[in-house]
């Protein structure tokens, strides 16, 4: 294995996300294909169409092959050249033979090749997106039906609210997951399209023949056609950076959430165990969020990218001068925390222990104080809301001086035992009696995820 | 008028734009009204499905105009309380008398009314979008198709690299604005959904009426339900944020160019000369880019704010602590700056004045270099593209070295005349004659712009 | 009171800090007011010097008072004109009669005028720092003494690990904040510079006095004087932002501690209880972290924030055209939210209720494993680390499986009583018993206290 | 050579800067060097102090070399570990023989491990970054010294204002570098801190020894050691952070200068030539600003990457679960691109062309309206500043409607031949006649750099 195909480049990144399908995307060798793929494809489009002489084609792509060049040594020189494509076109040339030699990168600019490439691993990476996209929406789904009925604190501020079931919760994830899927086919509809204009974005040099070349090319890579050279008009690549910023803080709240649930002091849910993982021989009790981290290092991370990229929109005239080249490495990170994230995740989700005994405990942790609303509500219906108000909050102080349990003071209080019988009472410090529309936006979530389109399939625009 | 009708209520952001529409729509007094217009809609809601006594919605509907509050003290005592909704309740219910007291704010959480008056003011800046995104289109358009055969000096680098047409970079420009009307259709649709969940995200104290009341509520304030309340799933105002972040980085873009282009020594483009506007008596010379400065202030702004709705996104429970209140200002000055940026650049696009000589002079100044690309193709042609390369190399030197235009050189180079005669050699000195598919980008763009929707409207999802 | 001297000005950031001091700096009027002080210097420094007439200096600082003028109508006009110094110069002018008209703002360009006004808001703004980070200093000093012998439970990723002090951890808190104190002064140092270069900053139009007057102006503001002009050297303004970003994640660090002690399933410390403050009637175990909210609201839009600041370094030639004017509303606001979030922060912790009994009995939580390594460290010395590790080990799983104290499984089990008697024991299940050099750290982190500066003062450079 | 020693292990970051000495710091190999060093000095501390046996830390020490391990292994089950040094400390002691095997890594915490290492690799960069700020100090020098009389056009807003000198625009950028390398010194003193806390940050396993262990450790690693373990308070990367964003918006700027100079259009600088640099053979008037690209690029990155680590500030009580791991990655990319930045931009200074003539050339662009106003205020001394006003106002308008140079308008204009002769009205068109201040505000920058510190080195604090 050579240095470009290393799985294991980044000493710092690659620890949080072991992600070999997303990391093959990235390597220096990858990409070099991609480039090469562009001039294999470029050639044959243009012998297709009798451009360049029918005979070239042939040995042309016959060199578009990783594996023949030294990436260090064409890395090296594409800083003085400008970008990592016109010290590839020079290799490439060098290593095709007489007539051919004439013909390589014909009419392109380096920026076509360089852009192309990158679209060619966007479209990769999305697919990905998708496929993970839709393992976590199978998991979530999976988790929002068993659990539908499993009452467990709601909380806000991070303190104890109202009675809520994890099945609710989840059913909140999903419902933006869902529509991340749905963003997902929009963005990528507008981003898999060719660069292709040449020096100044005319395709001066192919003369009449510039937009069938185009159209050809698209055909052999799979892309769709611009309706004009985006060299300088980066809304595509942009708006794929901004997907990464929008998932990646979806998968972020959800980990925020699991990590908190997964306190020591909270005890409701659990990464799954493994071996060599979040596990310590002296701290048996510890159960590190470790999968949790690092989608929360993802979510830390995106959006000063993305806001590089969007900064990097303004890019002058026909070729710009410095914020292109910001693109480079920030799109990938964009697209390997992302991928990676997503990965994480739908890995976290499949495995999660749940400890729905604790999350009932965790509910009586106040001494019912959690139902005093429920309690106040239907009281409030019988004597008025004001005068239930009084009583509840009287109740409430006097449990909580004397520490005991809100239904064992309302029961011993003659003002409310003479409205609510016992089994009244019982009934209203069920937690699962006081949801409100719970189901019914958790049917309406499972509905939206019933409604997910079987696959998508970018569409040409 | 007083202080929270204020057109002009921030001393360093309100210069930048003055721009009336946007900044009424967020002035302290908007956003009030805004949350009133929820109380009220909410109680005529209940009201209408007897979940509140028909009579208490009229009173409660009479007391939700703003012009009865003092928001600065209203403003003040909302740090303590967190958030905004918490004292306007509070001061509502105040002014509400008898039994109608009791029931405004009715189920509701003071997030259920926050979020919806910011989703109203969303919807509004959504549609000034809109109509600036369309008249920007316009202006676009009609610049395109009269500037599609106006020779300028396309510029890579900045450098002059080889000729386009001023029609087909506004082409460009085109062609990324018309996508962005394409994102805000998508982005407004998923954007525009009523936010109610009550105390934490069950409608628990509204029983088996909650999704009724949702429904009703969303119909009156002309939005959608949401499938599950979204308190911490804030990937709606995340999307509208980043929809700002896209299109102010493309009128960045635009802006750059045009401020590169009225360069005191570019002088190809001017904006529109006004009274007390970028000039200076002392230095009448000056055509000061004021508008394009802007327009990049807010290219320059946004990526950052944009960023903060990214992190943003991860929110705690059913609540968060911290995160939520970061979007308060984010999203509000995200809008203002974007839909500033629009106007602004409508506005520039509309009054720019192009210098068309100036253009066709500077596309001389390099003494035909840029078109030695162009013989040099027609010669390659006849003698080998080896040869020809070697030919135009060696004149383009002398010519530079004697200061002599190229066509000159050429002229009087034997190589050369037995191959081009004097026609031929003033053709290929025609800019106009090297343009390779430029007017069927433009064509391309143009159809684009007639394929627009005539009108965008929020759909139901 | 108008517009321009309101308190409440925005309605959505203002809410997350009611900061009376902060937001005085910041209104319209104040920094008009600013404005017109430079002025007011300029032309009294002049006369100073015979630059200009004696006799004109007194009427035009007679005029340099902000409430003569109408800023809303000056702002309106500044859109055109590219910034808010050239409409106030013009008014400035109109204000002033005969003779003096001719010497307002004498040798000086709009860019001198705002960025001088802003140096002596960012003075203003640091001094206010400087106090609340020395306020904070205080609380913090004297909350790490008071429990400097507090245990509580030590987290690393957000589970139980060891014990610790609840002094120790505020100690870690202080030692960050007097870091900041030494930051604060050397920014400062730096950011207290005149602004005086002129049209393109070479003072042209003073002839040879130019630097007199520069020296004479800085003094009559109490301002250094630059090195060179600094128009679009923006190096001051940005350290000044990225102090503000430094600050507020240090802030929002002590925020998201407290914000999960204040957990109700955590419990060990609360804000103070104040009325019309995160309290809920019918929820009244509800301590909603009010204020950590806001500091992390602060901590979460700063950063992008310093971010834009960073990016609008870059500033073109002599006077920039986008990237100055992106600061102006971007450096208030962070000023505003760190001198918020400082004296948000100052506030917690002098009110902040501390259950030491809590943090006690959660020190329990886990039945005694997070002192095993103790035990374990203390077994290993007598019986070899290996040996030790197994014993605990066994224990340790003995104690979870039957939900036992492992204190009670060790004193029944032979194997460990043959080594450490019933006092040893229990000395070993001492927190206090196994903080290494956690009282050193805490009188380390106080002697930097002490050795803290008595007060910082701008010096010249 | 291995994977892990990669000079080229980015595909897309690497060719903007090719930076060898500054890739070294950061690849997977050398990153694993520094834990391991962090790691044998460790043991050696505690062998000189009897806390481990003196034995042990031989063969300890013998184990750390980077070489010995398979990274690629060891980085791939960090993701399930939590970080690198887990399994880092795994693949040392299983390569220990003995007794030594049982004193790995005593007393430390793999946080302790990870960011002392980080440490060490800041201390590098910081040594070339003073290197290399150091180098562009005096190149700057040597140009300012140079060209402090090389007129040129100041422009302001993109347009022509009054003239300048090529020395004052290097002073103003000289001025600010002079400043980064004081921060680099302040900064520096406080970032070189041993990190070394152990599980929860009191070093309890380690009893009374902790602080001694601390001391001898921090000197056998040239460091500082803090007040208290700073596992969670992260001012000090984020400083560092902060640095690089502060330099690369500096050296952005100058890049922008350069490269807005180096226009076709313009022609007044270039950088220097160099083979397969930023050429194009036909297009030979091409002179692609490369390295200014390089830096622009850094520029327009750097922002958003400080704002991660700003944002990532706020981390969890003893140690964080998620922003954390988000500096890994981040950190060292700041480092890379600013210590790229900072090499590239050393080279363009001292490589750079100057075109004294072109410069003179573009001064006269505008026909002498750049010196209107050297010749009112001449005037305006004999005849007043209004009539003076009046009289240029009409001439400037006269010699840009009949397109002369406005020096013969004035000189057949009796009005202004009767105050000024002709020698009087030549000597005011020399744009070196109307510079102010210039001359103190170059010999002012110039006395800053002379007062430079001859060597920067880290003081303890």
């Amino acid at each position: 294995m050579t240095t470009a195909d290393a799985a294991f480049v980044d000493p710092l990144l690659d620890p949080i996300f072991m992600d070999a399908d997303m990391s093959a995307l990235f390597t220096p060798r990858a990409f070099f294909q991609r480039m090469l793929d562009v001039e294999a494809a470029l050639a044959r489009a243009q012998a297709d169409l009798g451009v360049i002489p029918k005979s070239v084609a042939k040995p042309i792509a016959a060199a578009c092959r990783a594996d023949l060049y030294d990436f260090n040594a064409i890395g090296t020189t594409a800083t003085d050249a400008g970008n990592l494509a016109i010290p590839m076109v020079k290799a490439l040339t060098a290593a095709v033979d007489g007539k051919a030699k004439g013909f390589v990168h014909w009419g392109a600019t380096s920026q076509d090749i360089v852009d192309t490439a990158t679209v060619l691993q966007i479209k990769d990476a999305l697919a990905l997106f998708d496929q993970r996209l839709r393992r976590l929406g199978d998991g979530l789904a999976t988790m929002v039906k068993r659990h539908r009925r499993t009452p467990m604190v709601g909380r806000t501020w991070l303190q104890h609210a109202l009675p809520t079931t994890f099945g609710l919760k989840a059913a909140g994830w999903l419902d933006v997951v869902l529509r991340h899927g749905e963003r997902l086919d929009e963005v990528r509809r507008r981003a898999v399209a060719l660069q292709f204009g040449g020096a100044s974005g005319t395709l001066a040099s192919l003369g009449e023949a510039g937009m069938a070349v185009a159209e050809r090319l698209a055909k052999h890579l799979g892309l769709t056609v611009a309706a004009t050279p985006w060299h300088t008009g980066r809304d595509r690549v942009a708006e794929v950076a901004a997907l990464g910023g929008l998932i990646t803080g979806t998968l972020g709240k959800i980990a925020r959430d699991v990590s908190l649930m997964m306190q020591t002091d909270v005890g409701e849910v659990f990464e799954a165990a493994a071996s060599g993982r979040g596990g310590s021989s002296t701290m048996p009790h510890k159960r590190n969020p470790v999968a949790c981290a690092s989608i929360l290092a993802a979510a830390t991370m995106v959006p000063g990218l993305v806001a590089t990229m969007l900064t990097a929109q303004v890019q002058e005239h026909e070729r710009a001068a410095g914020t292109w080249s910001a693109e480079w490495p920030t799109l990938p990170d964009i697209l390997k925390l992302t991928g990676g994230a997503l990965l994480r995740t739908a890995d976290l989700i499949d495995g999660l222990e749940i400890d729905a005994r604790r999350m009932r405990q965790n509910l009586d942790a106040t001494g019912g104080l959690i139902l005093a609303e429920a309690v106040m509500m239907t009281l409030g219906e019988r004597i008025g809301r004001g005068e239930a108000h009084h009583l509840l909050e009287t109740a409430s102080r006097k449990a909580i001086a004397e520490r005991r349990h809100l239904r064992d003071v309302l029961a011993n209080d003659e003002h409310i035992t003479r409205h609510l019988d016992e089994g009244t009472l019982k009934r209203l410090f069920d937690p699962l009696a006081y949801l409100g529309s719970a189901q019914q936006f958790v049917d309406r979530a499972l509905a939206a995820y019933r409604r997910r389109p079987k696959q998508t399939k970018p569409r040409e625009r």
